[in-house]
């Protein structure tokens, strides 16, 4: 029996979603050892893509194949109750359900949508310090905004690519991208949002670190361009940090 | 010299505000360890309260006594910078000033605001566990509204005053005591604010936690004014989790 897990995690204190040898500190073992408890059988789950050390995902989605019996565990949710009683409380399953035996989690996304986080607070919140980055000095604003949509649509994205990628392609088609302020509790924050069938590694923080060198003045709309034409990694070198990157939709 | 210092802190991983023998695990620890290493003298900083385990402090004020040569530390914000580099994330130092030799924290605090949250999702989000009461069941808010302005003017708060406080007397003035509902990335949140010149022990816990069985059809607007009226403890019995609550805002 397939099944599909609906999924949050907090990512401070994990590395990463996908599985280590050193370490147990991941969010795909922590629920597979779960799994594996309420079925003595090791099961194995398949996320919808990885996500790094102290990203977060505020809906990530997986598959696994379960045995037979484990169905009647799907009435009542008594399979995510009991998941949920036994996860720390930084992972939550919101739902569970069967699915058809070809549906990959991977293969089988859409889109994908990511959120980037910048706190311009002159002092860091500590509410915000594990979820947002905080950068003091001010950013041209104007100029990122500008720069950004340079990004939409299809192009060979190797330069934002990080090293040690398995991709076949670094082409990859972007739907949208653009920058949004919200209201927050502790006032204004700068809210990025991109989103495409797929994306390549550390892709999504190698942007956002390339357009806060645009806001910054150390790089220009010229930078992107030849980023995209040169495929470089030299125009695209700044990393934006893990904690600000939230994994927030998934479309199948 | 005296000094007001106006600092934030996440509390999740504090046992409260104030100094304890048998834990360095305190904010008030935290920041007078630094200020002693900074001073090479032994320095106690005075907030205008304290804050159980778990609270949170959007703003907090201290007080305290500095030898006159560290004057010097406050140009250019020297000593803010030098605190904020030593302390850890989870305490943040907004302001740092000189102030007269009566200036105190707890006496001239003239006005003080408490907001507690609630998160009424059907699962807790992960991002909000430490920071707002996650109640699943739906509440009979209408119910709260109502009970909720009963609170307001001069009352013996002594049945929403928790054991072993040192206060004279248990009458107090509430200004303003009221709900919202703010949206947030995850949603919408009901918010209680609620503004004295000042608190009784664990009384803005013990008070949303009253006002939360009003609102589960365990208690009704009988309940608080026989709380008022009667000062027992057994009609405002349930004392809300701390991590829900955030002193807000101080008016001196």
């Amino acid at each position: 029996m397939r099944i599909k897990l609906y999924f949050s995690y907090d990512g401070t204190a994990y590395h990463g979603f996908q599985r280590q040898k050193n370490t147990p500190h991941t969010v795909q073992e922590k629920i597979e050892t779960i799994l594996r408890k309420i079925t003595s059988e090791k099961v194995t789950i398949t996320a919808s893509g990885r996500t790094d050390a102290g990203v977060h995902a505020r809906i990530q989605l997986a598959h696994c194949e379960m045995p037979e019996w484990t169905s009647r565990l799907l009435l009542d949710n008594r399979l995510r109750l009991g998941l949920n009683s036994m996860l720390p409380k930084n992972i939550r399953i919101w739902k569970i359900e069967k699915t058809n035996p070809q549906f990959h989690a991977i293969r089988d996304a859409k889109k994908k949508t990511y959120l980037y986080f910048i706190d311009q607070n002159s002092i860091q919140w500590p509410f915000l310090r594990n979820y947002a980055w905080h950068l003091r000095l001010p950013l041209d604003w104007d100029a990122v905004h500008k720069a950004t949509p340079l990004l939409i649509g299809r192009h060979d994205f190797k330069a934002f690519c990080s090293a040690g990628s398995s991709a076949k392609t670094t082409v990859r088609t972007i739907e949208e991208a653009y920058w949004d302020v919200i209201d927050s509790p502790f006032g204004p924050l700068h809210v990025f949002r991109i989103t495409s069938q797929g994306f390549l590694k550390q892709m999504v923080r190698n942007i956002v670190g390339t357009l806060v060198s645009v806001g910054n003045g150390k790089a220009d709309k010229e930078t992107i361009l030849q980023a995209l034409k040169t495929k470089d990694r030299k125009f695209a070198y700044h990393t934006a940090p893990a904690h600000g990157l939230w994994l927030w939709d998934i479309l199948y």
